[in-house]
């Protein structure tokens, strides 16, 4: 990204030489992202992130469809969630089960009253892997159009949008290791579509804006070393930790709670909950150790409420509100991973013995 | 900005100490663009850049405010215009005069059949600073809400939004040497506002997505470096510039001219046709002196038909496709600008060589 940062500050749109380098620089992003999520490089359409990919896709769907509901799972981002909240059409909110996988005993029947879905991947929260193909499968079958959150799975999992037929879909740069105010909608070729931001007519009239080259070519550039790195198998190093990881602090600690179906999840996440701790107070006590994770999402922190996605797999909400999302990636060791737990196990001893023992029954939500 | 690329990739959202550096990191570029437009800094939407401030700011007015007009200049960017033309509303497109200045005449007509209005503070073709004082004294008199773009203006004329009495105005950073990528809506504080992006409720619900660190940072210390520079009277020495590279092209060939009221433009820009000569043909020559300049603005390069400013400005067809805009910035040095001047004078011979002498009358359309 520095050079163009540093020098190439010409507009990609501009007619001169240096306008051409930037351009050409941004084509082969596209093809890097392409690469990614199985499409074809005039597929991809470069965003401001991956809400604003979720925005666009959403707000097309809702501009190009008729009446009907828009049919979502209970556990999407906020960005969907919200999104379709302010539409003027019903929303269908699919249930999960205790592993947070989606249930589609009901989906024939939302399908009926249905304008178009939306389906995340991966869930961000738990990492749950989400049975995509075969709900894209019926959603098409049924003549509706498709969207999907990709955010939490790309760069972690294997995608393909030929295999998978849908319509749209969504990453986030920064999610990969890229640059963060940068990510990509994949439209399928041929789609209806209306676009969200309009204006000088950029990413062939999909999105208007000067292009941003330097988060564009990190964005390239992050996505063929996510692909490089899923295809040496990269996959089953990070699963190694966090399983590690959570052998660990299972096995020094009662009263945790592994949440999320274990036979279907991303590699890199670990959903814990501590029976008697406040997940606040784990914060800050596993932050003194260097230990960056969260309490549900970052886009919930701050947020009182217990975790829609928990609530939703039937997490009574004490024990929602005692959740922590870790993540892992290829940037971390083993001996991370380990660390990372010795600091887990010591921060629940110690808010134990601060809050009362707190131990209650260990419920365990997924095989 | 590096900081933030390198090691800065906290979600300024968590709650861990790394992230807390993040939000303030941010919370002070906040103030830094505040101070370059006279806001406060809680009225300030960080975005992903100048189209995506003005989508923002004119769908939050189409969506809260009842039957009516949308009422714009005719030669507003294709953000606002292609923006509003969207709606389902009609537009006011107000004329402008020959020197390319909104004319006020029609204007209280036009306000009794408006239901908001957004009008940008200097061209970014001609770069003719528009009366905004007055058209938007006007506006708030006749009890409507306000935009201003803003983006071609913000880093080289002051901005005082309290001053001006507008509600919204959008700035992007890469128009005063900041990032790509990255913009800003202000917001009046008080205003009923609608969110574009929906999501995680970041920029206090006005503007969802993962914050882009290292992008608002850079837009952060290029608003401040900007207004020193504006305090230090840095207009003034790039207004030289270009004064010095338009009376050496004026000199130096006939059929020659300046576009825009030289009474009230921006100090950095010119825009100047030539008789006989397609742009498209001066731009290869100037490209091969390292002189990046474009035929309207960039992002109507491609485009084959002729700027809708122009045309605007009652300057004919042929003419319109004969034009060039220059722009200085305070990186440039009067010796830049006399080699721009000279290269100018060498392509236009060039080009009028080749394509029959091509010198026709010799139009002013500006005092």
């Amino acid at each position: 990204m520095l050079p163009w940062l540093r020098d190439g500050h010409a507009n990609p749109s501009g007619a001169y030489r240096e306008a051409k380098r930037a351009r050409a620089a941004i084509d082969r992003a596209r093809e890097q992202v392409a690469a990614l999520i199985g499409g074809d490089a005039s597929e991809v359409v470069f965003t401001g992130g991956g809400t604003e990919s979720v925005n666009t896709a959403l707000h097309s769907l809702d501009h190009l469809t008729g009446s009907g509901n828009a049919v979502v799972s209970s556990i999407e981002h906020s960005a969907v969630l919200r999104c379709v909240e302010a539409m003027a059409r019903g929303v269908s909110r699919m249930p999960v089960n205790v592993g947070g996988v989606l249930e589609m005993d009901a989906l024939a029947e939302q399908l009926k009253v249905a304008a178009f879905v939306s389906m995340m991947m991966a869930n961000n929260e738990t990492g749950v892997i989400q049975p995509v193909s075969e709900f894209f499968q019926m959603a098409k079958a049924a003549g509706l159009p498709t969207h999907s959150d990709a955010i939490q799975a790309a760069g972690k999992i294997a995608i393909d949008v030929k295999a998978l037929g849908v319509d749209m879909l969504s990453v986030s740069a920064h999610k990969f290791h890229g640059p963060k105010g940068v990510g990509a909608l994949y439209v399928r070729g041929g789609l209806a579509f209306e676009p969200l931001l309009r204006g000088g007519g950029q990413e062939s009239g999909r999105r208007s804006g000067t292009e941003n080259t330097a988060g564009i070519v990190g964005m390239g550039v992050a996505a063929e070393l996510a692909l490089r790195h899923l295809r040496n198998d990269g996959a089953t190093s990070i699963s190694a930790m966090r399983d590690a990881f959570e052998a660990k602090v299972l096995g020094g600690l009662t009263g945790v709670t592994r949440n999320g179906d274990t036979t279907r999840r991303l590699p890199n996440t670990s959903h814990l909950s501590f029976v008697g701790c406040e997940a606040a107070g784990l914060l800050i006590l596993l932050d003194e150790k260097n230990i960056a994770c969260s309490a549900g999402s970052a886009c919930m922190t701050g947020s009182q409420r217990p975790s829609h996605v928990q609530l939703a797999m039937g997490i009574p909400e004490p024990l929602a509100k005692s959740s922590l999302r870790f993540s892992f990636s290829r940037l971390n060791t083993m001996v991370d991973a380990l660390m990372a737990a010795d600091a887990v196990i010591a921060a629940v001893g110690r808010l134990r013995r601060v809050q009362g023992d707190g131990v209650g029954p260990v419920v365990v939500y997924s095989p």
